[in-house]
């Protein structure tokens, strides 16, 4: 609530509908928040933990992204469109959301215009989020992409598990090793 | 003006607002509407035409996405920061478009409330194309994603010159030609 507020004022009649239509949730390590084939009716606000999200590659799983305490997580398309997801999401951790329903947060932007000033501001940090990823891999190998994410993200280099690390770089775990160790020395 | 009416009614206030601040620009084909290194002070909506977003790697040019009529246009990053841009948009064909200031939408958006939820709405639309890209990228090959392209954008295929729709794919012009050919036969 202090983050949107800290966005934009909420009303305090918004803010009350909030309190009542937002639910909390606990996940265990490793139990999916999202599988792949569903469609995606909740949006998330991470209040404790670490998840992933991940997509299968011939039967290899590939991390395509982390979120952690203060983010917000969805599969995207699936959740805007209604549509089946075509990723999952696990918790790496054990976490505790905040999240709403499809149709109500649907309702609160008609019924509260206000709300969709934070929606908007939102929208577009993850947006541009989106946007670095997508010049990172295409014009990053997969030393510099671990730099980029040590600048950026050093908490989820130190939280994240090795493997899943690596699956996001799209390297072994061998090779995530020696770009570590070579920045360690440097 | 219609397509910000469908997706939420403007008020006239708005409307007169927006007719009076929205510019027009001709770009002729091969010109550069935005130039690495700059900040990306306009949003753009095309009424003509066809442009290429880009970046240069190594000395060669990496086509990144490509927008024609009816799509908005800028260079996300560095719109919404206001900070330089890493990309380059240049007009493929001779373009028209409309544009709004980076100010005066912000502007906009405080004395117009209502507007924030067309703002909403289309930046969903595009972040969710983003992530389409990301998923693309990640997951598939370059025949794929040529075939991915032709579902889902057949007139890029037509419009886009070869050379740079080759550089989208990742791939050889060659190559390109061998994927087409074989898309033929089949």
């Amino acid at each position: 609530m202090k983050y949107l507020n800290s966005i934009h004022p909420l009303s305090s009649a918004l803010e009350e509908h909030l309190r009542q239509s937002i639910k909390h949730r606990e996940i265990h390590k490793k139990d999916l928040l999202l599988k792949a084939g569903h469609v995606c009716n909740h949006i998330y606000f991470i209040k404790k933990g670490l998840l992933r999200c991940f997509y299968w590659k011939d039967l290899i799983e590939v991390s395509a992204w982390f979120m952690k305490e203060g983010d917000i997580c969805m599969s995207v398309e699936s959740f805007f469109k209604q549509q089946k997801s075509f990723e999952s999401i696990q918790a790496i951790e054990d976490c505790e959301v905040y999240y709403l329903d499809y149709k109500e947060l649907q309702y609160i932007y008609r019924t509260y215009p206000e709300f969709n000033f934070a929606g908007r501001i939102v929208t577009e940090t993850y947006y541009t989020l989106s946007e670095q990823r997508l010049y990172s891999l295409r014009m990053q190998k997969a030393p510099e992409r671990y730099h980029n994410l040590m600048d950026n993200f050093p908490e989820l280099i130190q939280r994240v598990p090795s493997k899943y690390l690596a699956s996001y770089l799209g390297i072994t775990e061998e090779t995530l090793s020696r770009i570590r160790s070579k920045k360690t020395i440097s």
